[in-house]
């Protein structure tokens, strides 16, 4: 691989994970907000991370999600190699839009155009775990599969290689709100309960069938009736104020449905129309305005691309 | 309604229900085996049963399957109506493919031709629901709702109505074996944990999701890989001998995958082509040749009609 002197620049997308009924199996990716990512080969081998914002995330390579991604994928090359990153994030970590999976998953996608496309998709997945678990100690792809596929993917399954199947989604506008609390990944995981009844599980995996046939048979009414999730939610909606207030509001504001993006705080709302987005977002406002709590919010739409190459060297 | 002398004639066909990692959810119809059912009119209000088979089932109609399914549909109907069935059944009672299914499917599908498709498939789901009471004391619709709606069909849930999901899968072959053994439902059901870890209902979700997508897109190696139940197989799959033998021999024949037909004893697998079901065939039968049990074996396809009427008064 000979050094280049080119620059990639890549957008690298927030993205949805845990959807509602689909815990650690479905995510998508959002529109909005990106973090942008500059990328070049070095003569010097190795990874070098600067950070181009307020964050002040790590930038030793190995405890940097971007860093650690690029390091696994470094390995899986022969020739030694040398990459620079510039960061600019604009998802906010801890947000639960998946920000730690932006910074992978860009990073991965920006090498390997420099590299001319040298890996699959799938590969690219496995390198961008490899940053994940710096974040959150968990090798998870419901972030990073969406991340890099676009659009809605199903992981059927992590073992032995991630699973990923692309689901070709209906449009749908996504509200999202993030308010300004702390949960941490692990306080969120800690919660759950680690047996479930098989009632709860069958009604679950039948909700988990009827969205995947309502995304692809593009069926909003199926889509909204298999929005439910009745394992994961009553346990973690507590840690989110404002959760039913938002939930029930969007409901009948007309949003098809939604729950919590990822592990919390951030909380998300599908519509079938820009409109009844715009709605949701009233709903999420007043919702916090009311308990006094600082939010972002974001009303966006499916991204379908993934990360993508916004100049082309 | 005025009364008529037609006669309808109804061939029901044997569903598979418990689709391997679908338990409770999953269901498809079978081009073969069929029950043949005959329906008419009578001046008489209520319901005579008339059985045209060596199988000695009730034919008291709050007690017989078809019986209970036709009594809840007159109920709908203002009208005092009286329909008198013959059943030859086709199906053997107990043998894990939906025989009391087909007994309470076929009825309001005849009924409902004889009223002129008063009803819809959904509401013929419900009331033929009312039939499967009588043979398991469980209200489940997935032997029920293949045989109304044809085809590979998911349950989202049953509460409060059925959701019924009819899911356009591709051209599958099904060999289908029965040895002659006994499995209670009311025993495969009494077996299974009634807590399961929540790390195994992630996966079988997955499996789930996995496997509506691979039919929905015609995948068939996704199919292949989805065709995994980590929850109820491995405890049901203990009350039926040869289970293993026969799973693992069809796989090595070509077979995608398979399981347990319903709550048993029958097995089945889905091929791509022909030629891979009979070799599945052939594992069956030596199988069981060399267990010296008796056994039926069936190599058909997916019924994409359902119940069909095969006159046309």
């Amino acid at each position: 691989m000979p050094f280049s002197p080119e620059t990639v620049t890549v957008l690298a997308p927030a993205t949805v994970a845990n959807v509602v009924c689909g815990f650690d199996v479905l995510g998508f990716a959002l529109a909005a907000p990106n973090d942008e990512m500059r990328l070049r080969l070095t003569e010097q081998p190795g990874v070098v991370i600067i950070n181009d914002d307020d964050f002040d995330l790590p930038t030793e390579p190995t405890r940097n999600v971007a860093g650690a991604a690029l390091l696994a994928m470094l390995r899986a090359v022969p020739e030694p190699l040398g990459v620079e990153v510039r960061i600019r994030k604009a998802i906010r970590p801890g947000s639960g839009i998946g920000s730690s999976a932006a910074s992978a998953a860009g990073a991965v996608v920006g090498l390997n155009r420099l590299l001319h496309e040298r890996f699959s998709k799938a590969e690219l997945v496995e390198f961008a775990m490899c940053g994940e678990e710096v974040a959150s100690g968990v090798r998870h792809a419901d972030n990073i599969a969406p991340g890099i596929y676009g659009g809605v993917t199903l992981i059927r399954s992590t073992t032995p290689t991630p699973d990923v199947v692309p689901l070709d989604a209906p449009p749908l506008f996504v509200t999202v709100v993030h308010p300004q609390i702390e949960v941490k990944t692990s306080d969120a995981r800690q919660i759950l309960k680690r047996q479930v009844s098989l009632q709860d599980a069958i009604r679950q995996w039948g909700n988990v069938g009827g969205l995947v046939a309502g995304l692809l048979k593009h069926d909003y009414a199926l889509i909204g009736r298999s929005l439910e999730d009745v394992i994961v939610e009553p346990v973690r909606s507590i840690l989110i104020p404002g959760f039913r207030e938002v939930k029930e509001g969007s409901r009948a504001a007309g949003a098809l449905g939604g729950g919590i993006s990822g592990s919390g705080p951030s909380l998300f709302m599908l519509s079938q129309d820009e409109a009844t987005a715009q709605a949701v977002e009233a709903v999420m406002r007043e919702t916090y305005q009311r308990l006094g709590l600082e939010h972002h919010i974001y009303l966006t739409s499916i991204n379908p691309h993934g990360c993508q190459i916004v100049n082309n060297p």
